[in-house]
């Protein structure tokens, strides 16, 4: 359908020097006919534990190799267990593949265990204009005018020194954080422009990353601690054009210990390019 | 953890006399060690074809089989392909299961192979109220003036006969029912009253049918045809109350042949119990 190079059965051969992202989503042929991936410690988000936007993108690219489709249009994770840095492989087991879409599942397993299994949707998206569109782009504050999300010596809450911020350029829109300044919201929502620190543009599978970039929503609010993951669907629906590309998340229902995190991701163009949803459990107090 | 008949591998009992719904959606072990179903063909939404919901709280019933905890919690399904009444076969592989949360993947296949591939998560949700909830009910018709789903003579646009509208009472509300008497809206959006035909009160499982139970929302615009499901996640936040689940299904974008619908169901106390999200194809014209 298209010059992708990771069509049916290839593996795409991605140069290392191209791109920190891509190199650091690469995927490789395994002896036993499978695939591996070598997990790159620097897109952590705590000591030893991986980003789950990061495994996404390793998640995708293994699917995409047994694709006749280019893109990730939809990715539903479970996230069994934190993955941690190092060697690791990718099992995909193919559904369907049709003319327009193609199903597979994955599971990605390190030393000890798989760590996260998911379903893969790939598709080609084409640049059609919306023909309906309920969300246009909130109205952020110009990225030159936003916060960065590393410590800067400037912040009333310290900053955790996490591999994902240096990897990811994050600028948070001071309207959705106080929490930076002392001042926390009684809203769940965080909002950032981002885009990838090694300089390659956006696309499909750093939508993916996008997906579960910012910190959580509950920081908004004060309340500090992680709330990993369990399960998260994300769909991408356009390709971005170049550029920051604006992420917003929030909370939809805090109750019994589970939260639900809404993430709709918006290109330079202020199109609807992503969107995502993720069950997590909520911090420990 | 709980009195739920369905702990560490055991299958639950189900007496068929009990509920069209809890028969309909039993599993049973089969002689390879695996678990099979017979589909019930009254839960279609065309010839042939089951509805979506109807075959995630199936799913879900296999994964609960294996798991100690009562409540699936996230459902996240491919559809590979429509899936037609008659026996199945659903292939459980565990995952993780803790003390919080257990998580499984499920494939189920009818004669021709696979149909439908999930990620489940299963949890023991509580009666605990929410800390935040930023989506309250819509001020909804009461269910007394709302409108039948089933063709009652009195609708400008026929109403399919569906085995799905004869199990499942759907009570349009007239303010998103516009389509119904040949006034369609601009937006997108349905909304109905919902509760079981067989009398059963509403629990997780039903929720799961629920999260994909209504019209699409392509017909509240007057885009009548089906809008195919390829990827759906579900999630329970709560057990309902017993009484009428209101169901809220809205696109969000609809561009390059795609649509996300966006489903929250809040159950008769007016108490969010589960969302869900589907990326569909759009109907063909």
């Amino acid at each position: 359908m298209d010059s992708h190079p990771g069509s049916l059965g290839s593996v795409p051969q991605i140069d290392p020097r191209a791109s920190v992202f891509d190199a650091a989503t690469a995927v490789r042929p395994a002896a036993d006919g499978g695939l591996t991936a070598d997990l790159d410690p620097g897109w952590d988000v705590g000591p030893g534990i991986l980003n789950g936007g990061y495994l996404l993108a390793v998640t995708a690219r293994a699917a995409l190799a047994g694709s006749p489709h280019p893109h990730p249009v939809a990715v539903s994770a479970s996230f069994l267990r934190a993955t941690a840095p190092g060697p690791v492989t990718l099992t995909v087991l193919p559904g369907t593949a049709g003319r327009t879409v193609a199903h597979s599942s994955v599971v990605l397993a390190g030393a000890a265990g798989p760590t996260l299994t998911a379903q893969v949707t790939t598709a080609a998206l084409t640049d059609e204009r919306p023909l309906y569109s309920a969300c246009p782009p909130p109205a952020a504050t110009p990225v030159e005018h936003c916060l960065p999300a590393t410590d800067d010596g400037t912040h009333a809450h310290p900053m955790p020194e996490v591999g994902l911020r240096t990897r990811v350029h994050t600028r948070l829109d001071p309207e959705t954080a106080g929490w930076v300044r002392g001042e926390p919201s009684s809203d769940p929502v965080v909002r950032a422009w981002v885009r990838l620190a090694d300089g390659r543009e956006p696309d499909p599978l750093a939508l993916l990353l996008f997906a579960d970039v910012l910190p959580p929503t509950g920081w908004a609010t004060g309340r500090f601690g992680w709330a990993p993951t369990v399960q998260l669907q994300a769909l991408v629906r356009a390709v971005p054009a170049p550029g920051w590309c604006l992420v917003e998340a929030r909370a939809g229902e805090v109750a019994g210990g589970w939260l639900d995190e809404d993430y709709r991701i918006w290109d330079a163009t202020g199109r609807l390019v992503a969107q995502s949803r993720q069950l997590a459990r909520t911090p420990r107090a």
